[in-house]
């Protein structure tokens, strides 16, 4: 924030004297005592240019669709006789006579809502109508099939519906066509509930203040709306045109998104209100696809392992997998499940959002002007970074300046810092190299990733020994998190078959680079597998087929949670990582081969 | 109405000499010119004082009210153990796993909005809780069970639902304890809607108008939730504490509450929407019990024989009964079934509102002022009134001057000038007689009932050609169903073992006057049976044992429905019911016999 004479800065601890000058201050910390413009960093706006928009994976299925078996919304066409004196049926009866004689439909029932439209629409269309119907739920597998809407004429293609991933950060929907399966467009959108709390505690804290549920709720069902919107649009159909939507998310964004208090979720023993809700009409939501249609929720495990990591691990098809799998999504926080097709065991690491870029100074999202690789040079120190570019310079043929460091940016030059031994193993910078990118700067040491005069805002950008600090210890919560599972159930992650990332931001971490500091376990490069946003993939599979939607629920009661706060050897393992890339460097071989001929022992 | 200097009369036709002087003009002929003071003469004015206010007989059920096994709404008072480190489920599984351990309830379900208090309430509570649970629907038998509330705290009594009738005129509520089966309240109130048209065609009419039927659904909804409110208050509780409501009403009443449009009730070949609908929650119609409390709307036959018949055939039990039965419904319009325990068969007729005051140049309905019994004298043809007293005025000794003629009043009266030979049997007036109570007025011949020096308005009360002409098609349409429906079972009404006559108005039916008129079959009088307000009986019976809930959908199923228009027997039987009593005077012996003395063949 940058503020005018109007402001007084009760501190500016976090900027630089440069930064006080050209009129910076903490917006946390400023008071208002005046007149006032203020001007926000463009690396703090949140720009449109998301990672999925990026990279629009096509989505191949595990099975061969056939709606007919797998799919419970249908449209059925059918003809009705017309009524007379005769047959004075009433219309509703009349209509369920006639599906049940053409398709078998028994026990059919329907909203008020769509009851209001029934005698309009039959006489309209001239008793020639399509009814749309959702056969079954995961909760009423044996129905009853329900009416959610009639439509005048025949119709039997297509049938929209939207599968969404709920994120702190991110919100991704497909919609998808349930008559042939395919996906037809996809969208992101930052959560518009970032403005009040960039990670779910601060959303928590939020929710329990005088009206911050439901504005929370209403920002995330408004982004979900803006998802909607944007992806009908691209489609070409109306938003009521959508008959269903599945959702997934982490036990916080699903009692936001319904409205249920997440107060108990953070608290000592860490309780969810409700860990698989009923699917409820998108009108009880105020979700505009078509009133009478269901959201449903998918099952979570736990306060801190939700159903976005249940979906992730069934759109990662670990649970068919006999080897052992480590699944890791690292999003705003790193959740973990350890497991082979016998036994799941999960657990959740408050890595707080550093990979994200929050808690560095020079940290942002994965936009326009992030720095999202670095390499150092070995001799000189010198760093060449690759930055995400805004799309009319690179038209143009010109570089986009830096404005930041994003997550996978973040990853690659703490350890290149390390591997150039520009760091210590606990962190600490080298000032002796003689590196004028080296230097003690108003926060302690620190890295000058780029000058002022090559950057998108003239001011250096530099990366300081507290980033360092926050950016090991999250990297030692993650790894912990991956020792304490393998304990608890007596393996070792040397044992590891497979290890599967997701999570949007999963894709962009360097296999490499994740070793090197610690991050990721020292495996063959060919173990790892990165899948992109595992929640959305397993979420559109229980959209579209009912068999995977029960197989989920099975999942989430499969998968043992375990609790790191009661659990005291998370602690120690926690402590032990906070070295680059481990106290224990037997774990690390490559990395230890890598350090060897410069680096013997530290 | 009676109006200013600024208003037009386009029309008199219906006023005398003496109202046009006295300033009345009709409101539907009027145009409003400049400045007007538009008074309403009481007796069309809606008075609070009902039928049903008066008369709140004692409600005695047919079964012995055991809600263990009769009441699928019930209080389950549970203690939960708390949760903790070592018991992390969430807190929705933990009270279902209670109340299965405790009660055998399994399945259970909640909506949304239940679920949004449940952390809060648990904890508040410390864990010890009551279940607010309706195990079954009509809809389904076998649950699942629902969690409508849960109350912090152990409850045990009372638990509050409400039994509600919507008629065209009245609507009337029994306020009810589910734990002991007691009626504790009673309220009426004139349905809103009246405003809106008197009968179920000018009300069809008005919702197919542009706002038409939202407003007519928000006023009933209006009017039962004054009658909640009303009752609530009188027992001491707020209204938030009924858990279920039952409602029976015509199928039009049915149509305008739910909010489904009626039009097609009322166009050939005259179908409803829906003959049953679904429960909804309360909050989905803004009935103010409740919000998650179940509304369940009983099943209709027809467009014409709706859940109040369905209702009054439950509520007089008629189905158990093996002697030839017919149950008679004089409300707005005339319903009827016949039947015994083996089959039922009904129709409707459109009697027209002449029963409640409604097309007659005096009638009124039955409020203070009106007059609701006539006798006349046979040799003078003076007439002695009994009038609906204001109790005010009877606490002081002193009479109610008349304001009108109610129903009951109109029946009475007819009969007299028709025994007195005052009209012949074709309702023609005796100008002969020298009466000054028989004179030529502004609408022909007609009988004046009090003269202006007695009456509340200080008009002369007359009862008109046109009148008694309304009054013998309405008795007429009634009593050629009576004979139709006998004819189409080949059966005779002489044959029959019980008349059950159900309705408000029903139960003020004097039955020697309405034999006299060729209302009611001639029968010896103890067949006839007043049961007040069956629809509202039958619909308490429902809401108190769920086996007549599921009962009441076979009676519907069980009714046939004759459609008179489509009946050519009808229109025939109607032209001879044209006559005092009847063109066939032996269908009318007792009748015949009272008239031989002095009136041979008329």
């Amino acid at each position: 924030m940058r503020g005018g004479a109007g402001v007084r800065r009760r501190s500016s601890v976090r900027l630089s004297a440069e930064d006080v000058a050209a009129g910076y201050a903490l917006a946390c910390q400023t008071v208002v005592e005046g007149n006032a413009v203020v001007h926000v960093p463009p690396q703090e706006k949140i720009e449109r240019r998301l990672v999925t928009d990026r990279t629009a994976a096509a989505v191949t299925l595990p099975f061969a669709y056939d709606p007919q078996r797998q799919q419970p919304v249908c449209l059925m066409p059918v003809r009705l006789e017309p009524p007379s004196m005769a047959d004075q049926t009433d219309d509703w009866s009349r209509l369920k006579r006639a599906l049940a004689s053409a398709y078998g439909v028994s026990n059919l029932e329907a909203d008020l809502n769509t009851l209001r439209n029934l005698a309009t629409t039959l006489r309209q269309a001239n008793w020639s109508v399509t009814a749309v119907v959702e056969l079954d739920t995961w909760n009423h597998p044996d129905g009853p099939p329900r009416l959610v809407d009639l439509l005048p004429g025949k119709h039997s293609q297509p049938l929209w519906a939207a599968a969404v991933d709920i994120g702190t950060t991110t919100v991704s929907l497909f919609l998808v066509d349930l008559v042939s399966g395919k996906v037809a467009t996809k969208a992101a959108e930052y959560n518009a509930q970032i403005r009040r709390g960039e990670d779910v505690i601060s959303r928590i804290i939020y929710a329990g203040k005088n009206g911050g549920l439901p504005e929370l709720q209403s920002l995330v069902i408004g982004t979900i709306n803006e998802l909607v919107e944007r992806a009908a649009g691209r489609a070409g159909i109306r938003p009521a045109e959508i008959y269903k939507m599945t959702v997934a998310g982490n036990s916080t964004m699903m009692h936001l998104f319904l409205g249920l208090p997440p107060n108990s979720i953070r608290l000592d023993p860490f309780i969810t209100t409700v860990n698989h809700p009923a699917p409820v009409r998108a009108a009880e939501l105020g979700i505009a696809i078509h009133p009478q249609a269901n959201v449903d929720s998918l099952p979570g495990v736990s306060s801190y392992v939700g159903a976005d990591i249940a979906a992730g691990v069934l759109g990662s098809e670990m649970c068919g997998y006999s080897g052992l799998t480590l699944f890791l999504d690292v999003g705003t926080n790193g959740e973990m499940v350890l497991g082979d097709c016998d036994w799941l065991i999960s657990c959740a690491c408050s890595a707080g959002p550093a990979f994200e870029g929050a808690g560095v100074l020079h940290g942002m999202r994965a936009t326009t002007g992030a720095i999202e690789e670095v390499w150092i040079n070995t001799h000189t120190y010198e760093p060449t970074c690759r930055v995400i570019a805004d799309p009319r310079l690179e038209a143009q043929g010109q570089p986009t300046p830096a404005l930041g460091i994003c997550g996978s940016g973040l990853i690659s030059l703490l350890a290149e810092l390390f591997v150039t031994g520009l760091i210590d193993k606990a962190g600490n910078l080298n000032l002796q190299l003689g590196s004028p990118r080296v230097r003690q700067g108003e926060h302690g040491a620190e890295y000058v990733v780029a000058w002022g005069h090559e950057t998108g805002h003239g001011r250096d950008i530099v990366f300081t020994k507290v980033d360092i600090d926050n950016l090991i210890r999250a990297k030692a919560a993650i790894y912990a998190g991956f020792l304490v599972l393998a304990q608890s159930v007596g393996t070792d992650l040397a044992l590891l078959d497979r290890v599967l990332v997701g999570g949007s931001f999963g894709q962009y971490i360097n296999i490499e680079k994740g070793i090197q500091l610690g991050l990721l376990p020292d495996l063959p490069w060919e173990k790892f597998h990165f899948l992109g946003n595992t929640a959305l993939r397993g979420t559109l599979l229980t959209l579209l087929n009912r068999e995977y939607r029960q197989r989920i629920v099975e999942v989430a009661q499969r998968v043992t949670y375990l609790e790191l706060s009661a659990d005291n050897s998370f602690y120690e393992a926690f402590t032990s990582a906070l070295f680059l890339p481990h106290t224990d460097l037997t774990r690390f071989p490559s990395v230890a081969e890598l350090l060897a001929p410069h680096n013997t022992v530290q």
